[in-house]
């Protein structure tokens, strides 16, 4: 399942990945890579970017970029750490709205230099690697795409007045604001049948030695990444194997709300039912390797499963899951 | 010189203002208009507006509105009490420009609420009237037009190689960043011939029973009110007297670089000469009369002068400045 010989380890990794979640695992997979002197490459979900106070949010990738550069906050589990309020707070003063979303001051000045550079026109990958510059982050990090791309919930909205009303709102509204807490039928990636993929982002695919699944969310991350039919398509054409990890540990996220999201669109949120519903790349899907806690062994046709520990710790823990994914693919020294 | 009978006290006061100097002129002349039952209406300068960060910045609707709402600061002499600087911080370890422009927290929340509301589609004065609802100021605020109007000041700039070269640069450049140190040919309102007066102001102007000139920069603050075709038609045509105040004494400017931009405009930095440039209403100016500090006066073609201490030192003492260009119009009590 290999364009190289078994048992020589990757120079090359694409990850797949999410935001918080994706971050964390990203730093194992440095941490891997640094150890085997391998590149890392990252493509990342761009589908809960928002526009706030006219403000471009990115906030997986922004997820990422903090995390990698070590001015994440681990308490709060994303922003930056020593992040202050004041803009957030003063907006509120003047009645400006969305006060369910946060932006810390620090954080505005990455949207700030981000919103004027694409009001420049630039495309986000451009913007992307020019606020990595600040930070030598070792990840190449790729939007997904540098066209406009919205997750959107179609939910029961509370109305002022009378019941709720049946709409369609954007993920981050859903997510931040009613905590993914509202009767909601689906999801809709607004934009997305005419995205393509960032610049870079197939090719990377394509010269890959190894791509890795983040224990991200299967079906606003991942999902919506793999449901740019060009880099699904590229996710099962490539030579190189590709290996999940899964986000659930005996039925519970490893963070956020996984598994709300995927009863939602019909799959049982455990790491076997997620793995059947990424597919085997034999089949019409895209995985070669899955990797699920001690446990959650069992069977999915065409993918190979194995189990190892997958708590991402420290990056140590989170390289060993990636040293996991390496052997699962068959590529581990000697 | 006025519709209303002699002795009568102005119910109605318009004011032509700068920033910084403007708004603490108009801390006196509320304070007057408490006393004396009378409504004050400003209308500002909009000529130093600037955009910094992709943020609409207007540097002297905002001195007025911090400081009449209490929330400047007297020691820095603009902005905000209080305030923080972490988004500029960050913005300048992305390296992104104009690190010569600080940008407060709390001043940037103001900027995003305007920014977002103008690229809504909201003209400037509904912007400011939103923005102004958060304090009740007690004075209505208008923006002298809702068009774009940019002061230049044609200067030596140096260069990166080789002697300084000379080009338009924004005023903001030429104040803040070079502390108008730069060898300066004059200034240019781009925009200025195409801008309409903002809604209200020559109703204003025309409704008013006096019309005071603050003692801002006469060049660059109330030249380019004045410089709006219309709005020095009204002044010139309302019934109401029209009474400046020298924003010199003895040759030196109450704050700014008044005497440096009068220099480049070919005008002696003295309150006389300033008068005398502003000019009587009766011969091709807007002047009926002239206030400026003891020992200050003498005689100007057309215009009343009286003398009177100008000192800012607090409201009351600017309140005394506003009642003597009150009785120098003939409306005082009595």
């Amino acid at each position: 399942m290999t364009s190289q010989a078994p048992g020589s380890p990757p120079h090359s990794i694409v990850v797949l990945a999410g935001g918080v979640g994706g971050a964390k695992y990203l730093l194992g997979v440095r941490r891997w890579a640094q150890q085997h002197g391998a590149e890392v490459t990252a493509i990342v979900n761009t589908g809960d970017d928002a526009t706030m106070h006219g403000l471009r949010v990115c906030p997986d990738l922004d997820s990422v970029m903090y995390t990698l550069a070590g001015t994440h906050d681990p308490e709060r589990g994303w922003g930056q750490v020593g992040e202050s309020w004041v803009v957030g707070e003063e907006l509120a003063e003047y009645g400006a709205g969305s006060t369910w979303f946060s932006l810390g001051d620090k954080d505005i000045a990455t949207h700030l230099v981000r919103t004027q550079m694409l009001d420049a026109g630039y495309p986000l990958s451009d913007v992307t690697a020019a606020l990595c510059t600040r930070w030598p982050i070792g990840v190449r990090l790729l939007p997904m795409s540098d066209q406009r791309v919205e997750t959107h919930a179609i939910a029961e909205v509370p109305a002022q007045d009378g019941p709720p009303v049946q709409r369609a709102l954007h993920f981050q509204e859903w997510w931040v604001r009613y905590r993914a807490q509202l009767p909601t039928e689906g999801f809709v990636q607004v934009g997305l049948e005419h995205a393509r993929p960032g610049p870079g982002v197939l090719e990377a695919i394509g010269e890959a030695d190894l791509v890795l699944v983040a224990p991200s969310n299967p079906v606003v991350s991942i999902g919506t990444i793999l449901g740019l039919q060009a880099i699904r398509d590229a996710v099962r054409a490539t030579d190189a194997p590709v290996v999940g990890t899964a986000p659930l540990i005996g039925g519970s996220p490893l963070r956020g709300m996984a598994d709300t999201c995927l009863r939602i669109v019909g799959v049982e949120p455990t790491a076997l039912a997620v793995g059947a519903h990424y597919g085997a790349r034999s089949g019409d899907g895209v995985l070669d390797g899955w990797l699920v806690a001690p446990g959650d062994g069992g069977s999915i046709e065409g993918v190979e499963v194995a189990e190892a520990p997958l708590l991402m710790s420290d990056p140590d823990a989170t390289a060993a899951m990636v040293d996991a994914a390496v052997r699962l693919a068959g590529l581990a020294d000697g």
